[in-house]
C-alpha cells in the first residue's frame, strides 16, 4: 500500500494523524490495518513514554518485523510438515 | 521489543537514526529485523519522496501490517487443511 496514487482511496486515522491509503485492498482492509498500527504505537508508547513519535513509529515498525518473521518461521514449519507427508 | 530495559541490548541504524532495542532476542536477530525495517522505509520513500520521517515511519508500520496480515490468513489456511485431514 503506498500514499498518493489512483485505485481505492481510505483515509484513516494513526496516532491522532490522518493518512489516505491508496491500493487494490478495500476500504474495510485498510482500516483494520490503521486500527492495529494505531493500537501498537499507543501499546507501545505506554511502555516507553518518553519516545518522539517518530522513534515511536520506527520501533512499531521493529515491533511488526519481530512478529511477522516469527509467524514466517511457523509457515515455515508447516511447510516443511507437509513435504515430509508428501514423500 | 522495546527499548531501554534490561535484557539483551542491540543498537541498530535504522533510516541514519540509532536504537537500542532491548529483548529476550538474540543480537542477528535484532539486527536482520532493523535491516528490513530500514529497507522497507527507504523502499517506500522512493515511491513516496516527499514524506516527512514519521510519516514514513507509520506508513512503513501500515504495510508490514498488511504484510502480516496476509501472512496469518495463509497460516489460518494451512491450519484449516490440517484440521480437514485430521477428520
Amino acid at each position: 500500500m503506498s500514499e498518493g496514487n489512483k485505485k481505492q482511496r481510505t483515509t484513516v486515522s494513526i496516532y491522532g494523524q490522518q493518512y489516505t491509503i491508496v491500493g487494490k485492498e478495500s476500504s474495510s482492509h485498510v482500516v483494520r490495518v490503521a486500527e492495529y498500527v494505531d493500537h501498537k504505537m499507543r501499546e507501545i508508547k505506554n511502555s516507553n513514554p518518553y519516545l518522539d513519535t517518530t522513534k515511536l513509529a520506527v520501533l512499531t515498525s521493529i515491533n511488526l518485523v519481530d512478529e511477522h518473521l516469527k509467524l514466517l518461521e511457523k509457515l515455515k514449519e508447516y511447510e516443511n510438515e507437509e513435504n515430509e507427508k508428501d514423500r
